[in-house]
């Protein structure tokens, strides 16, 4: 089924203690969508300048991502430059331009607002409520968020969390959000917030998925090398609402395979510079790493 | 199956942001003690000081805790008093009296010597080292240490290691000993040192067990509120242990299982002070949350 995403695409230059990697594709909808499209059609809504690489469009054509949401409009791409500390849960942002992206008001095609499964990345929530007034009857709004939103713009988050029936977001931003450390009572105080669903993504220790009684706890995939985690997040949303869109099982246990996608994905998305080893990944190769989460992780 | 512990019995502070506890029972051979006591008899090696309440004593022997092994001697038991952090993963020590604890040289009591399973809690490496020469030809044989010895008695914890075949330790002091930050590493380059095993500790995130080629992840069960996490680690690891000797089962199935009653242990001790918490659990109880950690974890 149909799934839609919309958000930052962008151009990025990463320095991670493994190396440096200038001029690489980036964004959330980057990610999102290039995960999500290991399991069927992806539409994209985004804003990219005339200097991004005409060849990164080809290739989201190639894989499967519909590209009439995209504008390419006269300026710059979006571009972020960031640094990885030793301890890579920490980076700081050395530039960031948003370029063409300030401008950004999405606006779907009209053979996008029958759209059954959408992602709002994490744009500002007004920007994102304003793509949930263009779709008609979704059967799954998954969204994430960040602590610019939260802390700047809290009513219009509030607004927005009202109609989101899954929020993504990582620990801190669940602390920010709810304002308790302890992630059960986070979770909880989100879900009195109005989304169904909460998922609590925790970097390298896996996530936590809250949903209504519901609790599902998944570690992450242990990897030996981590080059560059950029990215692991969206890649995870977009590898696990990719999944939803093409089994179209809405179970728990349906959703709990899903979210192992998710994270079989964002395992291989950290394992080189800007996703490129998602270029050379094959279904094939999720499907093994799935079967190698299973056994890793039963009892 | 007999099992049996040697280290600290101690008499701990504690202050959390949840409170204060004065004159709580502490020691990693007391938590491993009681943990492992849910199923099966302990042997416990280790030295109080005339102060060390005659209850508590008694209190281990109703649980099964055989005490011929616990020298009782003139003086103070070893006394810690400790504070956490709002952010419960950082506490300091505020004071650290060893007192009888300063020369403690165990010594097995002869019906000791054939225990088929024995974990040599927190203690210097010389000291482990001469339990292991009074054991003899143990089924199973763990051991935890922590930074202090690794950084000061490094060759007698390397004599060490080399015969012991688990090694239980947290990620940090994981970190220090293997010189590497990622954990798949740091873990492959320990079993390159002598243990056949090693589970790495992780707190709230749970544990991470590597031996040879098998790999299992495992999270912490979440919890809404900690009250006070001295000691989880050593209750995890009498949960574990204490429930490989008594099924017996070296298969990787039933060591998977033993961790994870290592974990639904561990996850109780840290719901109150000092593990009050333990006092009143039941195997019923230890054999639901098992039944939850399943269903929280399956896919």
């Amino acid at each position: 089924m149909s799934l839609l995403v919309v958000g930052s695409v962008a151009i990025d230059t990463l320095e991670t203690p493994r190396g440096r990697a200038p001029d690489v594709l980036g964004g959330a909808a980057t990610y999102f969508a290039v995960a999500a499209s290991f399991f069927g059609p992806v539409r994209l809504v985004a804003v990219v300048g005339d200097d991004f690489p005409r060849a990164e469009l080809d290739w989201f054509a190639r894989r499967g991502i519909d590209l009439a949401g995209v504008e390419v409009r006269p300026g710059r791409s979006l571009r972020w430059t960031g640094r990885y500390h030793e301890d890579m849960n920490v980076r700081d942002t050395l530039s960031f331009e948003a370029n063409v992206f300030e401008h950004f008001a999405p606006e779907l095609p009209a053979a996008y607002r029958d759209s059954p499964f959408v992602f709002l990345a994490n744009i500002a929530p007004a920007l994102q409520a304003r793509v949930l007034e263009q779709v008609r009857a979704p059967r799954l709004v998954g969204a994430d968020t960040m602590n610019l939103w939260i802390e700047t713009t809290r009513p219009e988050l509030d607004a927005l969390l009202r109609q989101v029936p899954l929020l993504m977001i990582n620990d801190e931003e669940a602390r920010l959000l709810s304002g308790e450390r302890n992630m059960v009572r986070a979770a909880r105080r989100i879900l009195a917030m109005g989304p169904e669903s909460v998922m609590i993504k925790r970097g390298e220790y896996g996530v936590l998925y809250f949903s209504g009684e519901s609790v599902f706890v998944v570690p992450a995939y242990p990897l030996e090398e981590v080059f560059d985690p950029t990215g692991a997040g969206d890649t995870f949303a977009g590898g696990m609402i990719g999944h939803l869109a093409e089994s179209g099982d809405r179970s728990e246990a349906g959703l709990r395979r899903a979210i192992v996608y998710g994270s079989v994905l964002a395992s291989y998305m950290v394992e080189d510079f800007g996703g490129r080893r998602l270029r050379t990944l094959s279904r094939d190769d999720v499907e093994r790493r799935y079967r190698q989460f299973v056994s890793l992780t039963e009892f």
